[in-house]
């Protein structure tokens, strides 16, 4: 049994990193009570760094159709699509938090269509995942489908952009092997 | 949020079983302090139910190479592939407790290859991938890489059978939307 | 020209097998004219081959609203996008014989889809290739399909059943490179 | 059981044609027994035809590196991918006639990696089927893998080229739902 | 930066051409104020080249339903699908020539869904890129989508037969690694 | 021939936007004579807008050991991969500029492995589109190959998020329908 490090690439210590950073890792660290691997792996670049949260927060903050905990099923459900380790044990804590459900994360890792699911999620997760895989097919047909199902053209927006944006992180982790802190596993079980 | 039956097809009560069938899932049941769904929505199809144990067990519990959590390791991964998710999810916690590791089955579910695993559990499990998704092209070179391991052939056919016997299992739970017992979610937690 | 063995593994010899085996095998011999190498490539596992063919038997021989040459049909167009040579050499030669048709097993082996079958045989192979493929996409409206062709839910899981039973032999036979006999090529022609 | 028509465009009747396209017909069917579909599939566009069969001639009667047989094979193994089922049977049968050998055919159809055929014709099929299947990622190195085999690059460009034209035909082949001529199934068992 | 070779085969001197191929090759440079070079790296096979262009030109010369510039479409489309460099190129100029327009055929080599056009040359499209891909599916369907856009059994004909001509032009000149030539570039912008 | 709108979704206008955002906008306008439609199509999200060109400038104009010709190279044949029209035509643009190259751009849209590139530059984009198309199987040995080009760890985490980031901005363009503007095909030819 190896245990593997945080990340492929080179992790900088916490003193060394501007004072923004070390704020937001330290804000971070307060709040879960440990640093999720993904701010240390990602601090070798400050202004990727910033860029990449500032990304994160202007999607899964706002105001929007979808509710807190179903931006994060769409995380999970396009992660596992993606095979990212980190982004499916990561967020799948945070959709068992969110959801105050212990089983859903689990079910959507492993098939989201046989999950216990509404109809308007499973009309959610079928366009985000259609973005992951195969966006150059979306037609005005997939857009009616979801305003059938009550979904905004800004809630269609967030789908996409929300799969688009972590798209982008399940590579940048799979590339570096960003490592899944332990204390993920076990968070809202 | 709609929960959904044990099975898409009809599952016979308890005491409309044949008396082998009902004493093998009240040992179940005792073992396990619940009846897995597995065994319920079998249980329409005695002889395909008796065989499908049989086979279980002939493969899961006999001597081998590969150890008890192994084996299990074996089904996860390749469960996981076929996004089968009452196997991914009862397996995943044999693999707890077997293997006495709270986040292995987890890590293996979003991407084996970035799991905490021995090069000889990785050459183990890239040979089960491969039956799973491409057996038509193994060829002798698969053997070598397995023998510099120093898994035997006796220990490849090990393997590769669990790998085919849960591929069929994955098709079965697929095809009936077997849903996986809310207790599994938390054993070995 | 190399010829190659009956199997990539240990075949046993006859004598040296438990009694049930070697009945079962010398059954199939004088019904046949010959020992089908599955027989044989399956015997150094005896609770294996034992479990297998009470499989096969449940599956192949029951009461079912699939004729035995429609069962086989459904072995053949799955083996055939498994690409597992003695399965589809074998079974080809059994849909010859019990649909009494020379061409048949051939024309569904290159395209089912352009094989001489009705409709309702033709909604029975796509469901089949679907379990066989893309298990994990089965939904009510594949089921819906089925039911308006007169497929009852017992037939579909006689499909399905079907098909992941062969899955698991298609991964079994590929792994361990089993020979189809030479006698099977010309049976039925 | 519905049998299908020779051609899902029109058949144009042997006495519309251009005198040439008839005598070559004649003279086909003459040889052969019978008139195989494929020639009055496509003599709805004489210009068409005429090429087509000029560019089969000039690839498959030439002088080469690769016996007359060996070219058949790779029009079985690609067209086996292709699920052609006119060109599996069809060319199949010449397999059977040239090869000498009942049963290489069908061999190759299922599964060509585990056929009774030499590395120099592995080597040719798995370049055969890299063509057929992406050719974009053909590479220095597959020329170099074919010529440690002792084929040329004259060889090779006739690989390449039959692989090429028989993928055009499978495609024709496919669109029209042209139909495999009962005939061709039992030449040379 | 590597200026790679007009083709990985060997390229015959004008000189040494038979006649009639020599007249073709110097016609189209007349024409064109150069020798693409897919008629230099054809050249050593003087039948193969013969039936080559005779083909061409039954299918892009003849009166049809599709306009020329419809057809040369098709060609762009397919060939990106099949990633072929010197057609995608070659090709492009002259939907550039012939549809009196600049960014037409850029548009169809990255995504022909998202170009400026018709809804029947989407149906085209559609169909012409099945035919490449997955002719084994193609079915009655297909047509019926076809002619609702008015077009005929004979145009439908002309889509899949070009779509089928040059995946086989596509392949060779993958595996020869034939080289656009410059001119080809800029023509029509 | 529909000329299709901008974005699929509202676009607001330019004296409706946040002050920096008109501002960013007015800037590129000016250098490059016309408003790339990409400003246009995310202003409707200033938050997004903003993280979105951070992180595009984080990536594309920092010092790095690829040059900035080098970058636009990775986008263009990762855009073409996911079938991202706008990335395509608009940073074939800049490939066009800043590589002082006429055709390379073209040439890495249609198939990247048949472009006038160096090895190291061949290793580049064999390395991006892996973490393009399947970075869940990126292994050391990734790394290994492109070390023994002279590429850095620095430069290869370069490669990979330049990759992940327009990974992103495809996923977007597509679901958007994002049009290139017609500027973009012209430049630098």
């Amino acid at each position: 049994m190896t245990e593997k490090p945080i990340s492929r690439f080179a992790v900088p210590s916490l003193a060394s990193l501007p004072q923004d950073i070390r704020a937001r890792i330290e804000g971070v660290a307060e709040k879960a009570g440990f640093v999720p691997n993904i701010f240390l792996a990602l601090a070798h670049r400050p202004d990727e760094f910033r860029a990449f949260f500032a990304y994160h927060d202007a999607l899964m903050e706002r105001e929007s159709g979808l509710s807190l905990g179903e931006r994060e099923m769409i995380v999970v459900a396009t992660s596992a699509a993606n095979e990212c380790q980190y982004c499916v044990v990561a967020h799948g804590a945070i959709v068992r938090i969110r959801m105050k459900n212990r089983i859903l994360a689990d079910q959507l890792v492993s098939n989201y269509r046989k999950a216990d699911i509404t109809p308007r999620q499973r009309a959610m997760l079928d366009f985000a995942l259609k973005v992951s895989l195969r966006a150059q097919e979306v037609e005005e047909s997939d857009f009616d489908r979801l305003h059938a199902h009550g979904l905004s053209d800004d809630d269609i927006w967030d789908i996409g952009a929300i799969t688009a944006f972590f798209g982008m992180s399940n590579r940048l982790v799979n590339m570096a092997s960003i490592r899944a802190n332990e204390e993920f596993f076990a968070l809202g079980r």
